[in-house]
């Protein structure tokens, strides 16, 4: 096959970067043109790895000139195919690995300054040296990296309590389709001089720039922990145990996962070392997690005491040790992998109101399995936040992929459409990339979209960030 | 004059509006032609009052359709002219008065949905009917309303806790420069699909789109207030009793005001009533209240005692009841107003990085005493959001308005450099409106400019939307 990216570009390309700085081996690039499920399969003539800045915007600039598309790559942890280059070899990669530097750290303005390719797990643990912390975590903390995390919007466990991404960024560098370098890094709390264009970079998937650093918020480190399990009748009381619990607690409510029992079984049933937290069988299942200055154990045992005279509580247990609570955490951290064991589903990375989702919830899994007979749900997450991950299963027993992959996409239409229609949305945490792009074109709100199709055209007239994703 | 707005689309207009929803009667429209403070003087020949989302719509499309320029306009409590017409009687007023309704509360969720012509207070009163509190405030409470305080992302005193209008926006509902309406109002806490249009109209001071509801973040209303005043040594010694009270209180700190000594005595000389909170002198002082579901008053005095221990206090109070309290926080309050009273002066509203900002404080106040001999700055406000409001008052004694007034250019281009060389924000809070559009052009960040500039061009080509504000 002719390379699609004339060579004269490539030269350019590999001049702006520096020696050192890319690598055409097929072997360099093969692991990062593919994602790590091994769901999407790119294919890409050149690797740019710029370790600064500047080096940055002189590729961009060249890609700008020569109208060659370059396709930004963090940690290579995304779910949706959005740092994958397309199969055409027709886009360069740009992996800002290298650009692994803490610039700075403010424990007292609560800052930390971090390049695009630093890990979340080295955020973690600089934050952690000056007695602060950085509250955003999610399972692949290891490998992700601060210019993804900030591109995706990324989620996780704490967002109940402290925001998703574009709460934690106080401010970033990008290099913008043309070239300039946005400069907005100070970290700002207040400023209203002008649209916040890097608001537009937080979660654009890579679409209008390449991110190179952000100042991150961190908070001090809490000092206790408290950490419970309950057995609860339904979503609905579980909303009700965690409006009691933010009342009590003014805020300090950190995680409310809501785990249903078919998913409890699952992790018991596939993975060992687990036990149930608790003695009888409950419908559903809510780990919480407290975290404060002072110890908040008492405080969880005496909400979840309420709520049990309220009749939103069936039997519950606060942890007693680091190592109690670190079980209690494994069962809902573990529940992805029971899954996968179990067999073949559909994922669904959703969100509705709050108030709508026991009620979704309900309401949603019971179509599903109606118009798709054996199909089994799975719906676990983050209640306080309206995001669920919505799994469809495979009937009982089946092992033949097929069964659901036959079925998958008529799922996922049917999903979306409930989802839609609740006022929610059909990417939750994930973004689009390009699993979702044809749902997002779809099912998105018109005017919502025309401004995103405006905003690109005018930001990227030649169309050459990240292409193919996201619009 | 003749009137620039042709008769045939003032015709459209009111037709779009709907009988009884418009008025060209120069008795109603002259107090919307200027602002609070009487400095900013625009013209227009018709003022239009919609009731609902799709009459605001009807009235968007018709003056694209004629090329008429609109000119949103809330409780008309703004800063910097941004919502006072151009003085040619070019455009026509939209007010937002009349959309008045609270269309939903939901203290499960914690989301209250207002319409952009909702006052905050109104918005105050609604939430604390279900016992919760909708976190931000500010002194023109009684008449600002809902879409002008999200179309400037206000700020207020507690910020520092609950961030700005920003972080409490849930959703948004606007009518886009084309007429389409943007339905983002379901308050999702997690949502990545697309980018995240509703930023842009947040802060965006109406030049992109009318936003006519906003879906607000509500919190629980907390039982207990601890409220103290601090005489300190400087302002990196209440830097370091923020901290202090921010790790001891697990971010239970929701507003942290610095004052100097000579805004203490401005208020003692010229209002009555006051006295002052502590016994001896000192140079400045920090006013601090903390807020959670359990009473902080030990808490704070012990990080008071603390904090006089490591030599960052030199003697403090906690108020001992609600009167004390109120007595506290009225000197705050009416620091403006005894400044005004003094004498006039150049207001800046001005932002730097938490961590510069004691060394800017003292800094920029020195060279501004120096470069203007006599001229007297008072540097007062959110210390823990790097906000100052940085005014530069006439010699002492001087009654003259022209002796700061001849110097007001020379003093703000002096501060807005010092400010940008600090990588701060020349409008922390007020926005860029009419007031600063020169200054903002001047000092911007120029990728952010060209970006701003590409995405006004792209979603309102014909530049009706609030014309000659901000860009």
């Amino acid at each position: 096959m002719a390379n699609p990216v004339p060579r004269s570009a490539l030269a350019a390309l590999k001049l702006a970067a520096g020696s050192g700085n890319w690598s055409d081996d097929a072997a360099v690039l093969a692991p990062r043109l593919v994602d790590w499920r091994g769901k999407f399969h790119g294919a890409s003539p050149l690797l740019l790895l710029p370790r600064d800045t500047a080096t940055t915007a002189a590729i961009v600039r060249a890609a700008a000139e020569h109208g060659v598309p370059l396709v930004p790559q963090g940690g290579n942890t995304g779910l949706v195919g959005g740092g994958i280059p397309p199969a055409d070899a027709s886009a360069v990669l740009v992996s800002m690995a290298r650009m692994d530097r803490i610039r700075a750290i403010d424990p007292a303005g609560l800052v930390l300054t971090a390049e695009a390719g630093v890990i979340l797990e080295n955020v973690h643990n600089a934050a952690r040296e000056v007695d602060c912390e950085f509250p955003l975590s999610l399972g692949a903390k290891g490998s992700a990296t601060i210019g993804g995390l900030v591109s995706t919007n990324a989620g996780g466990v704490q967002v109940l309590r402290h925001g998703t991404m574009r709460a934690l960024v106080a401010g970033i560098e990008a290099v913008l389709p043309d070239g300039q370098v946005l400069h907005q890094l100070t970290g700002l709390a207040k400023d209203n001089s002008g649209y916040d264009i890097k608001q537009l970079l937080i979660g654009g998937e890579g679409t209008l720039g390449i991110v190179t650093a952000a100042a991150l918020r961190l908070v001090p480190a809490p000092a206790f922990r408290a950490i419970g399990w309950a057995g609860v009748p339904g979503p609905q009381a579980a909303l009700a145990l965690l409006a009691r619990l933010r009342r009590a607690s003014g805020g300090q409510v950190e995680s409310f996962e809501l785990i249903p029992d078919i998913g409890l079984q699952l992790v018991l049933r596939h993975l060992p070392g687990h036990r149930a937290p608790l003695g009888g069988r409950h419908p559903w299942h809510v780990l919480v997690e407290l975290a404060g200055p002072a110890s908040l154990d008492a405080l969880l045992a005496d909400c979840l005491a309420d709520a049990a005279a309220a009749g939103d509580v069936v039997d519950a247990v606060v942890a007693a040790s680091v190592a109690q609570a670190a079980a209690l955490w494994r069962i809902r951290e573990e529940l992805p992998e029971a899954e996968r064991r179990e067999g073949p589903a559909v994922h669904h990375d959703i969100a509705v109101p709050v108030a709508a989702m026991p009620g979704f919830t309900l309401a949603a899994t019971a179509r599903v399995e109606t118009e798709f007979p054996g199909a089994r749900v799975i719906a676990f997450g983050h209640l306080g936040d309206g995001n669920l991950h919505f799994n469809v299963r495979a009937r009982e027993g089946e092992t033949d992929p097929r069964w659901i992959g036959d079925r998958a996409a008529a799922i996922s239409a049917l999903v979306h459409d409930l989802v839609t229609a609740a006022g929610g949305s059909i990417s939750a945490e994930h973004g689009i990339g390009v699993l979702k792009r044809a749902e997002l074109a779809r099912l998105g709100d018109p005017a919502k979209l025309s401004a995103i199709r405006a905003i690109k055209a005018a930001l990227d007239p030649q169309g050459l960030m990240n292409p193919g994703k996201m619009i």
